[in-house]
C-alpha cells in the first residue's frame, strides 16, 4: 500500500515523543555544537535565551529518531493486518527547516508527520517522491521545529 | 568588525574536516537513526547504497561541529590581530538541505562555508541576518551535502 492511502493529506501524525534532559543536551552538544549555551547550566543563564537549551542539531535529529521507531511500529501494524507496508527509501534531503523556539533543559518535544503531497518521478516512474512536513511542538503545545522533507517511495 | 567586511561574498573557506569512522557511524544511528545500513556493515552490504554509511542527520552536525571549532580559531585570530570579531547569534534555520551522496564508513568530508549574503533586518536594524552556504566533499572531491543557513549579527 502505497502512502498517499495510507495517511491523508495534510492530517498531522504524532510519531512520538522525546525528553531533552541537561545531560543528553550536553551530550549532543559536546561532541557536535560545543557552544556554552548548550554545554553549561550557568554560563547559560547568561546567554540570550537565559537557559541550558539544546543544540538545534540535536533536536532535528529527534524528528529522525522517533520516526524511525514509529515506522517500524507502523510496519508491524500493518503486517499484522495483512497490509503491504510502504516500501520508502533514502531522502534526498529537506528545506524550510525553522527553530522557532529554544527546546530547554527538561522540555518534552512531541513530534509530528503530515503527507503534504506524492508524485511520480518523471525519470523514474516506478518511484514516488513524497512530501512531508515534520514538527514539533513542546510540553506547552508551542511549535519549536518544523521542516519540509522528502522521501523516496517504491512502488 | 562585520562577516561582510571579512568574508568576501561568494569565496568558499574551509572549515575542517571530519573522518566518519564506521564506530562513529553506529554510535550516531543507535542513537538517532537505527536502521540497518547506518548500524550494520554486512546488512548495509544488501541494502542500496551498498555499504556502510552515515546517517544524514550526523554528516549535517558534522558541519556544524567543524564551524564551532573554525569560528573558536577564527575569534582567536581576530583578537591577535586586535580586530573584534562578529558578534554571531543563534540560526533561526535553514533551507535547501541536500544529502547528495552516501557517506561511507572511512570517508573524510571536509567541510566549508561561503557567505551569500548579508542584511539589516528591517524590525531589528542592529541585527544583520547572514546567508550562508554550508558544504562538505568527501576525499575524492564530491559533493555530499549542501545546505543553505542564515546566522544572526549583532552590530
Amino acid at each position: 500500500m502505497r502512502m498517499a492511502e495510507l495517511y491523508p493529506f495534510g492530517e498531522a501524525v504524532t510519531i512520538g515523543s522525546l525528553t531533552f534532559t541537561a545531560e543528553d543536551i550536553i551530550r549532543f552538544a559536546t561532541d557536535f555544537d560545543p557552544q556554552p549555551f548548550h554545554l553549561d547550566e550557568e554560563l547559560a543563564k547568561q546567554a540570550l535565551f537565559g537557559g541550558l537549551c539544546a543544540s538545534g542539531w540535536h533536536s532535528s535529529a529527534g524528528w529522525m529518531k522517533c520516526f524511525v521507531s514509529f515506522w517500524k511500529g507502523e510496519c508491524k501494524r500493518l503486517a499484522a493486518e495483512s497490509i503491504a507496508p510502504p516500501k520508502l527509501g533514502p531522502s534526498p534531503g529537506f528545506t524550510g527547516l525553522g527553530w522557532l523556539k529554544p527546546v530547554f533543559a527538561g522540555d518534552t518535544i512531541s513530534y509530528s508527520v503530515t503527507l503534504l503531497a506524492s508524485r511520480a518521478l518523471a525519470s523514474r516512474p516506478d518511484r514516488l517522491l513524497n512530501t512531508i512536513l515534520c514538527a514539533g511542538r513542546n510540553q506547552h503545545g508551542e511549535p519549536v521545529i518544523r521542516f519540509e522533507s522528502t522521501v523516496l517511495e517504491f512502488t
